[in-house]
């Protein structure tokens, strides 16, 4: 949450002067997304976010979010569309950067949401996998199953994270690379649905953001790590029940898992949590402590993984 | 520049209810102001700032600013006054701090003006330095002249900055307090009215903002602080003559400056360019290389000291 690059503003006058938006009237930088520059955008046609694209977004992938963005808004999911200028062009260069202009959406996003909000969330993800299950494109998950004892490689010692993780680790790779399944159904799936992720006006979800991290995967596993994401308490050691009963039963209003994915939510939201647990983990080593972003503890992603590794994982998805 | 601390939405959704302004349906964290919390709030009444007050500004302090600026917006300066509820009250509580709500304002922050742009900053310092000269508020400017040694002092020693700056500061504050004026016309000033405070559409100022420096002190050292501000290349080396002529020419459509005080904007702005290159050391010494503020160079006003120290000074103003 930062921004890192600043536009000068009669380069963003001759941005705006090539879109049907009229001209500028304010734009401010937002303290928001992933490692992007975002710019709250006002013209006198309305609002809009400016995004420039900083290192960790591939300009070369911008084309498919820009695809996947207006498949799943003309599919009437509440996602940010990235707004083509009257050329056809949404992909351009300002200050150096690839950048888009995007619709703006009102809401909110959470910090500790109801067990109302949690079943609009598991509707709206079902919603969203609905209008994904006969999507034509595609990307690879370089943050899934796969690449997993990659990234724990790169981060180097985890033991220097916390005495004891290498071990941990190495045993759950162990397990989910002998057990991971192969042939559940898998489209485009968000991949990051987290609170922050999530805009609501009370219990209402006004828009669903932040598709970066979106690619191929099976379509359970974005429920396992909406599951994580939404569910527990801040430090992962307790998963609250009446979250998680209403997040599967806004899922199953729209999308009817199969016995296999059912039983499979377990072991994939063990990978979800394992998954953060990894990319956090690696972001604390190799990111500076004097950086401007913040670090994220992945500790709490340990606690979720033992959790989600007991006894009664199933009845944390209420499908015991 | 930073959001430091988090609105909770409940709490949010409680604050606005105290207000004539709908609720809630978007808030931003912004990257703006000085050392508060900023945040764009959307409302279905329309657009507001929401500022979380951090250590910076005294909490004591804030009834002046309230009555500052709604003074000068029922002036019909372009100031952003900060918003009253149904019970009149303007300082609110979130979050643990003091917070306000506070008009929107359009209009984009110059990173570098233009003659119109300049000539129109001139004239709006001018037109807000009208609307003072009759205002009963007033305020001590702990920035101001009587208090720059301790500042330097509370640096600590500034041949670390740069060597010799200690004995050029020395010098100066030396000359300054023998020649310093006690009997020019003083009001409240803005005292901080950077490029970043001016908000502009075009060569119309739409804001001015950011007063939580404002306090008593000479016109026409706010003036010379302007000038400082606005008219000079970034590293402070040059002057750019036809923004100076600019600047004096709009604030002259406004004030006639008195004979006493044309005569000492060459010291008003040596002493503008000692306070600035002060606190700016004095940070650059005390903000650890971590912090999410980012650290000003100072050296760029020594470089205006020197400029305005020049035999030909008086002909930075327009006015030999």
């Amino acid at each position: 949450m930062a921004v890192y690059t600043a536009v000068d503003p009669d380069d963003l006058a001759a941005l705006v002067a090539r879109y049907d938006m009229g001209t500028v009237l304010s734009c401010k930088g937002i303290a928001e997304g992933v490692e992007n520059s975002n710019f709250l955008l006002e013209t006198t046609a309305g609002r809009f976010i400016l995004t420039l694209y900083e290192k960790r977004v591939q300009e070369d992938d911008l084309p498919f979010f820009v695809d996947l963005l207006a498949h799943l808004a003309a599919s009437d999911c509440p996602v940010p569309a990235m707004i083509r200028d009257r050329d056809g062009i949404a992909i351009q260069k300002i200050s150096g950067r690839a950048a888009c202009i995007i619709q703006f959406l009102s809401g909110i996003s959470l910090t500790h949401p109801t067990v109302g909000q949690s079943e609009a969330t598991g509707a709206a993800l079902g919603t969203m996998h609905r209008a994904l299950e006969n999507y034509n494109g595609a990307r690879e998950n370089s943050m899934g199953h796969p690449y997993w004892l990659s990234v724990a490689q790169a981060t180097g010692d985890l033991d220097a994270v916390m005495p004891g993780l290498q071990a941990i680790v190495d045993d759950e790779l162990n397990y989910l690379g002998a057990h991971w399944p192969t042939d559940l159904p898998a489209h485009v799936i968000h991949a990051d649905l987290f609170p922050d992720n999530v805009l609501m006006l009370g219990d209402e979800v006004t828009g669903l953001i932040d598709f970066y991290f979106a690619a191929t995967d099976f379509r359970a596993y974005d429920v396992a790590i909406t599951h994580a994401a939404w569910t527990f308490s801040d430090d992962g050691s307790t998963c609250n029940a009446d979250l998680a009963r209403a997040l599967m039963r806004g899922y199953a209003r729209e999308i009817s898992l199969s016995v296999a994915e059912i039983a499979a939510l377990p072991l994939l939201a063990r990978g979800a949590s394992l998954r953060f647990l990894l990319t956090r983990a690696h972001d604390w080593v190799h990111t500076p402590a004097d950086a401007l972003v913040t670090r994220k503890d992945p500790l709490p992603f340990l606690n979720r993984l033992r959790r989600y590794k007991g006894a009664d994982a199933a009845s944390l998805f209420a499908i015991a």
